[in-house]
């Protein structure tokens, strides 16, 4: 499926390396770390495929597709340091091979690089587009932290909070492409319209697994949420409808300190409507995702955005 | 003395300020501590007084000397993830009110505050020389922890440390100050010699006094290299011409956990030759510094920037 972008997702990989290369031998150690961060390059695969089912994608493609994956990188190694996750990707983390010294040091290098690579481009359109996503990323999980151990979070805050931490960001992705592919403003704010919805849909549906998934197949540490204290989807729906006696047990298991608590969320919210409610509104999302994508050419590129809408909510549980 | 660029300081004060606003309350919050960690305003009248010296400086100077202020109080936040210091500024720490996390992502938002107001520049030049500038900084603080506990750690290596993550920003405030001013190739770049030999002459005597100073007159937490396994300038002189014994003594002294380190190292330190011989070099650098700014025309600009260099060898211990 995303075939028509493989020399350009090829080259991100080159640049993204080849960018972080130092002339110290001590950074490119901890640089190789870094590696095990890398996923699906889903946000790279915004910008090409954005830029691919506008038009032409060019050069600045690869260096946009690198710098926001650089960006997302460096948001996943500090929140090592955020999340004291135990694994991450099957395998062990920055944070527990060097300290959270040097996972506070590995993601400054990270975003420092993204915008020095960002900056390397001619006008000044993408770094201030990706200053100011980086400016809202910062403020979502802000918001996210000040909220942490408020059981009374509600689905207008939580979605603000996933707006910002996360949806902006592929917004971001999908607006450069369209924009360095010479689309017009109204392509442009439409794919930037269809990244805001798939990256809501996403982070919803990564907040599902994190409650009800199954460890070995998603493939991180998961209730991380429930042990951080913060209140995703789920359990906001499940405090707002549930019986009063549920909720009440809900409440005294997120306070507590129990060893199997983890375990024993996901047992009183799995039979309830909660995680059900959870993946309507994250499939709502994916459907305005879709619909924006209505006055495209109907292209291979347009094509594989459709179906990357619907994969953020297919993943395995 | 830095009265020639006051109005310009005054708009920094205001500009840095209104850009770190949000419309988020709890962020807002949070940045209110920020104001703790404000000092001397160095790099920003570096920039104000580098343009002064090589011209007449304009609104640019303004955003710049907010941007390398920006940058340079995300690296005290994120220095705080890193040494657990408990005093700095005679206050209370981000880290001591919010927990790592909240550090983290104040350093985060600072620095994407600062790249993103950098942007709003009508040149790329800025954006690249402050993300060349970061990407040094970054892996001057990574070299730092790969050498942590390193006893045989030597002047060169100590140097290029120091380089990369101190004097390399105040090297990019001058050569921006000239920059943005009109100046030529030639004056540039000495200004940008002049930076990097003030940052340091500077930074050898910041480690000087974390050995050697008082507490209460330096106004922060001492003893942090010691307790960080750091080897300064004073050490690492000691490692090379100490007697044996007194080396033997430093080095089960900085292996060891006794609750009075800091201070048998200190009296093991101050009677040798090793302060007078990091203070010789910080000298040295100093009047490298003085040396660049030779060129100039004498203005009270000129004046301040040579007054400057003497003053950052001569702060109170």
């Amino acid at each position: 499926m995303i075939e028509c972008v493989r020399p350009q997702l090829d080259a991100v990989e080159t640049l993204f390396e080849s960018e972080l290369k130092s002339d110290l031998a001590c950074v490119n150690t901890l640089i190789r770390h870094v590696s095990r961060f890398r996923g699906k390059m889903l946000r790279p695969l915004l910008v090409l495929l954005g830029g691919k089912a506008c038009g032409e994608i060019n050069p600045a493609h690869t260096v946009l597709a690198t710098v926001v994956e650089m960006v997302h990188m460096a948001t996943l190694v500090h929140d090592d340091v955020l999340d004291e996750a135990e694994l991450r990707r099957k395998g062990a983390t920055i944070n527990h091979l060097r300290g959270n010294e040097a996972a506070v040091l590995l993601g400054d290098y990270l975003i420092s690089h993204s915008f020095h690579l960002c900056s390397s481009l001619e006008s000044q359109f993408a770094s201030r587009t990706i200053g100011q996503t980086t400016n809202q990323v910062c403020e979502g999980e802000l918001l996210q932290i000040h909220n942490r151990n408020n059981l009374e979070l509600d689905e207008q805050t939580y979605l603000q909070i996933i707006t910002r931490k996360t949806a902006i960001l592929c917004a971001a992705c999908c607006l450069l492409g369209a924009k360095f592919a010479g689309a017009d403003d109204a392509t442009v704010e439409n794919m930037r319209q269809y990244g805001l919805a798939l990256g809501t849909a996403f982070q919803i549906q990564d907040d599902i697994l994190d409650i009800v998934g199954d460890q070995t197949t998603v493939g991180k540490t998961l209730g991380i949420d429930v042990n951080k204290g913060k209140l995703t989807l789920p359990m906001i729906h499940f405090m707002r409808t549930a019986p009063r006696e549920h909720r009440t047990l809900l409440r005294s298991l997120l306070q507590g300190r129990d060893a199997d608590k983890v375990e024993r969320i996901r047992n009183l919210i799995l039979p309830s409507k909660s995680v059900q409610y959870a993946n309507d509104r994250a499939r709502q999302w994916v459907d305005t995702a879709r619909a924006a994508l209505a006055t495209l050419p109907k292209t291979e590129a347009r094509q594989t955005l459709d179906a990357m809408a619907e994969f953020v909510i297919e993943r395995p549980m």
